[in-house]
């Protein structure tokens, strides 16, 4: 599989700001302070998006896993 | 992984207040006072919300870990 | 994970009265008589509810646990 | 978890009449004759129901247990 | 779990035609040639249903069994 | 379960052209040239299909398993 | 199940341009430079699309494995 491993991506993000987007279509941007194996993360300062603009300021969330879609650097 | 592990947050939140967004949109408002691996949680003084009013209140409830989208201290 | 387990509530709600809401947004009211680790349930004298009414009498039903979203002692 | 379980209600209800809800609200109601660990059924001359009345006649069918969402006694 | 188990009537219909009603409600009619634990089917002369009516005609098929609803000797 | 598995197909469509439905109700149709025990498929000269009209040229594309309802021998 | 294999087209894709389709209708499309078992992968200077075009740029992503549905070379 190469030198790369996808989980990479989420320990080089550690303690950085990402786009979490979650199935269903709700989006949320925060710091990443922790993550496990099921991908459950932690976002401190977090925010909710709708269209690219803040829709709801959450601070610090769990968010479970098996609804993330997909992880990016903010 | 890092020092922080995700469900640090749950123990941290033992019997605080914690906003819960379940699958399907619905949001819970309660004092959370058990937790497992599952994710599995129980609210005390659990309201049900709409767009961050009441709409009902539900008192002790058990919230079933797969329903779980995120958790965020209130 | 503290002294209480969410399943606690499950047995201490046994012979008792509580409501169910499913996937879906179907709720149920009844006197739960038994469990099992995958939350399937028992009611007796199970209604079927709709804005807090009663919509249909079940009598006694099993409920299938991946179809729980939450349970509330009623 | 007390004395009783809830698969004790599919061994009391052989051989007698159920109703079934699936997973997209769709409701069955036959003799059942036979179920197994993962809650598949089989249903001896049984109706596809809507609103409590008769839609289709379907005979003998096995019911996918996954897609049950709850079973009462009819 | 009583003298029977539903897988028997996966057995009793190989080589007869049999109705399958699948997750999002497509229908299908033809004749099963093999079956395995985890109810993936194989149908021969199948075809796609509209209210009981041929749709279309889909020949041999694989029809994966987490997909199934339920199943009826046609 | 009789002589015949349901995975024989797959074996049997190899190197051949394939119509598979999924999840969602998208249907592709493509020479089949590789396919795993999960149902992940690979397919070659694949085209996405609407009312059975080439709506996309997709080339050589691989299929996750789970999104797969069934799969035809076109 | 013949000399093939569906993950040989990851492990032929890696630093390559991909398209991914995922669960609910989202297209992307970057350079795939990391893979696990799962169907994890990482992406660089991914695109996300609408009919084909590009309707927001998110650079390096992390996707979901259950997510997917498809995956093509670009």
């Amino acid at each position: 599989m190469g030198e790369n491993r996808p989980f990479d991506i989420l320990n080089s993000s550690l303690n950085k700001s990402v786009i979490i987007r979650l199935k269903g279509g709700t989006e949320l941007r925060g710091k990443m302070t922790a993550y496990d194996v099921h991908m459950n993360l932690v976002l401190q300062d977090a925010d909710q998006l709708e269209n690219g603009e803040v829709k709801r300021k959450l601070g610090t969330m769990l968010v479970r896993g098996d609804s993330v879609v997909f992880l990016s650097p903010a």
